[in-house]
């Protein structure tokens, strides 16, 4: 694969770390190295844009590039990375449509793996919870807040119409701040199409554990930004964590119960699993880098980025001296990075990264911003132009920036389009949780899918054809809604959570075809629906039952 | 729900039928009948330009427009059409997410329900064919040639890269062509950034069965699409039909067998299931209309557009005696609909339907067109832009169509994203078919999915502990990958279809969560892991083994 003594560069990721170490690499020893990415997908996204492709305000293609466009000369390959070998010098990786392993090899490694969301420490929070890392995770975003407002137009129940209507994020950095109001914003803009749903129906909370938004910015910006948001309807939660989450509410540390059906998590940032899994000393999950940014102990093999820890000073003592883990940081990185390389191949030692902060700015939505730049603070329309300048001078490509101009042009002069962009995904099985009380089906409920029970127990309550009613308790491995699935469309019972509980959900149509295509399930579950058997484990049901009707 | 005793109109299907019949309606009896559509989707779709967004030369949102925004004053609902009671005058839907049914009244009902797309009459095609008739179909045609371009860029197998790099559409009408247009425009455009693929690897084909493209413009104009699609490069079959279609290749009415991995088929419209079931006289799947638009033999049930077959003379004879189903006739017909509704509400009688086309044009990519107007042929450049400026004028909605201008332009100027849209969809489920002696697993491939066979045979070849290999038939009812899914992550065997086959393929993420979920259908696999047997039905599958053994 090598092309003769031509020394490989591997880098692995396509963020703004892993895009613009590749970009400086090949500026520097492009011509006497083969420089070569490989990424999830083939276009490197802009982050900071997603708020605003979510809110609609741009579109998909304007916060995207390709990377092969971006990085002219860089051999740039799509790629699941599955595995790396410190010792052989390769990577393994998966490609495309193979189901074949390759082996990629390489003489200098660069790690810009970035960071990974894990929700998982709060319960029912992976389940249910947006997050907004990927441009999907953007489109996901508006056809969930459309679709919440399309069915709030049309509910005739109060209390439904209610959690439609609360739109929580959780997290007051910079993308939840971005986020929570990008999406006050499509809300706002939308309501004029819904007539049944008036302004102050609309509930936009922003959920934040610390006691002030905006940590890294002067306390004065994140309470110009909480004042803000105020005085624009977006409630700010301070001091405020979450304990449980589904798909109907939350709970917060406070113990209040909130009931909102639209949740977005801007949290719990963890490593790249592949990081997290290689044999390099990491603290917190992020690769320890010395001031060159080799990862110490070995030679040739490099991380920058949200995934490395980086020193800002000989003999770091606290966090500040830590490089932070943001775009305009990786950037800087990229160069030092890319000139110690072309050092390690000319056998001269490399330089320390030495970076200061030009500083920070964020869109508040609506045309408001907060900024500090070079020490100074601004906030309002001037930090919001600032804002649009900067990250329009930083939109890589000229096509790609004159159309964001064009379009943030055409946004300010023409109102945006409440669509949704027909992606709607039907995953095969999504996990959903419940808790104590909650009902999931009622009687003359649509059949919308078979729910194996996880975790906690549920009541199912239903009448047989003499009239009788039969209370039936369901725990873990026993399951519901086949019955309707197989036989009738329409729930005959009534089922509710009676501890706090996990199910996974089959849909409907894959239902079907799994029992179509096994016979032996279907039979499984035909035995059980003609005798009237719902949990999987009959002695158990049985026993349970008993105990139910006793009680 | 109504308000006294105005009357209400219902409005079923927000294509171009339906959506230009509520605008009608409302203009003309807005004020004392109440209008509603429902629709599944809350947008329009300007279908003829989705061929421009699977090329990215128009972004998403200039192809859809807000459903409310176009119809000021029309009640808009958003959901599926479940059960229409023509007796009662009520219609049955789900909204959004609520699970209860929801039953809507009218005094008079216009269907405009469109058609579907129905390929389950060829073998295959079904499974495998990409279809062009909305925008989550654009969508997805354009990662999937993004996908073959990254994956032929760096795959090591000549047979793949072949097969990678045969892009086919079935059906040489408006669709068909456009299709086969754009993506050959997209293709061209993208090579640049994929070093190793040569233009010269790339084939883009075009089948259709009549003997010529464009059946509905005059011959010579077919002619011209076909000789400006040769010179560019696309390949266009006549007289050629689909007998059968696999993931990696389809099999020609002539016998032959192209190896392709991206397949379009614009082929195949059927009635929507809703209308076939309806009690109402229809002829082909489209209902039949008087020259009022009246569906026959009810005096409040009206249709128009492509599901409905209205006649142009008084006694028609051949087909083309009634109105074609193109969104030219469907927006007139909105028009004599609206003006005989507002009629029969004031107890007159309606007029018929009178419309004469004034032609016909199509774009063919590449800055070409074709058209037909007012009896005038035009070709190439002035067809095109004629093209571009007439459905300009089309698009609804004035911030749209300049956004679409503005694009046009951009695009001509500077070349367009070559990115996908991100939304990968993983459905749970999905079926694949496979040819006698295609082979489904090599050993040391990736585990990517549970494989249940719905139709057909396989031969699973494997090596025991004890070095002597095992050849084992499993036919439908039975199942692999289930070994490698839950133990190691590697194929263990060879797996080869013995007949024309069609396997279930549950995801490996999926399969997991399955039989995490359910003890006992893990059980059952795990059973079959542990004894080597992979069918599930025991005696069938040793007495097919020993059959194997012996033959």
């Amino acid at each position: 694969m090598g092309t003769g003594s031509r020394k490989r560069i591997l880098v692995l990721g396509g963020g703004f770390a892993g895009m613009f170490a590749a970009r400086e690499l090949q500026r520097r020893v492009g011509r006497v190295a083969e420089i070569e990415l490989i990424n999830e997908v083939n276009y490197f996204t802009f982050q900071p844009l997603l708020p605003e492709v979510a809110a609609g305000s741009i579109s998909v293609r304007d916060a995207v590039a390709p990377l092969r466009r971006l990085l002219p000369g860089v051999r740039v390959r799509q790629a699941q990375i599955y595995a790396i070998d410190l010792e052989r010098r390769i990577v393994t990786i998966f490609q495309g449509l193979q189901r074949r392993y390759t082996e990629v090899s390489y003489d200098h490694l660069v790690l810009a793996l970035g960071q990974t969301v894990d929700l998982s420490r709060i319960p029912g929070l992976a389940a249910h919870a947006l997050t907004m890392k990927t441009l999907s995770d953007a489109l996901t975003l508006r056809n969930a807040v459309i679709d919440k407002l399309e069915h709030a137009d049309i509910t005739a129940l109060p209390e439904v119409k209610k959690e439609l209507l609360t739109f929580t994020v959780i997290g007051g950095g910079f993308s939840g701040v971005e986020t929570a109001g990008e999406m006050k914003e499509l809300i706002d803009r939308s309501l004029v199409f819904y007539p049944n749903i008036d302004r102050s129906e609309v509930r936009v909370l922003l959920v934040e554990f610390a006691d002030r938004l905006l940590g890294e910015l002067p306390a004065s910006l994140g309470e110009y930004t909480r004042r803000s948001f105020e005085k624009r309807g977006i409630e700010v939660r301070l001091r405020t964590g979450i304990r449980e989450a589904t798909g109907t509410a939350i709970e917060t540390t406070d113990g209040e119960l909130i009931g909102t059906r639209t949740l977005v998590a801007t949290i719990g940032n963890a490593p790249s699993p592949l990081v997290a899994r290689l044999a390099l000393p990491n603290e917190r999950g992020r690769l320890r880098a010395d001031r060159t940014l080799r990862v110490e102990g070995h030679d040739n093999v490099w991380a920058l980025g949200d995934a490395a820890l980086i020193p800002l000073v000989e003999t770091p003592s606290e966090r500040s001296h830590y490089a932070p883990p943001t775009a305009q940081f990786a950037v800087r990185e990229a160069r030092t990075l890319a000139k110690n390389i072309a050092a390690a191949l000319d056998g001269r030692p490399g330089a320390p990264f030495v970076y200061k902060s030009k500083g920070a700015l964020t869109s508040l939505g609506a045309r408001r911003g907060v900024a500090e730049v070079y020490g100074l603070r601004l906030s309002g329309l001037p930090a919001w132009l600032l804002w649009r300048g900067y990250y329009l001078s930083f939109v890589p490509g000229f096509a790609t920036r004159m159309r964001v101009a064009a379009q943030w042009l055409l946004d300010s002069m023409v109102g945006r389009s409440t669509v949704q962009t027909g992606m709607r995904q039907g995953p095969g099985t999504r996990y959903v949780r419940y808790r104590a009380g909650d009902r999931v089906f009622e009687e003359g409920n649509r059949a919308d899918g078979f729910y194996a029970v996880v975790e906690g127990a549920f009541e199912l309550r239903f009448r047989d054809a003499d009239g009788s009613e039969t209370l039936r308790r369901i725990g873990p491995g026993g399951h519901f809604g086949e019955r309707v699935l197989l036989g009738e469309g329409l729930r005959t019972g009534t089922v509710r959570a009676i501890e706090d509980s996990v199910v996974l959900v089959v849909g409907a149509e894959d239902f079907g075809r799994l029992t179509k295509a096994l016979p032996a399930l279907r039979a499984h579950f035909e035995h059980g629906v003609a005798t009237g058997l719902i949990a999987s484990d009959l002695e158990d049901a049985i026993e349970r039952q008993v105990r139910l009707d006793e009680g």
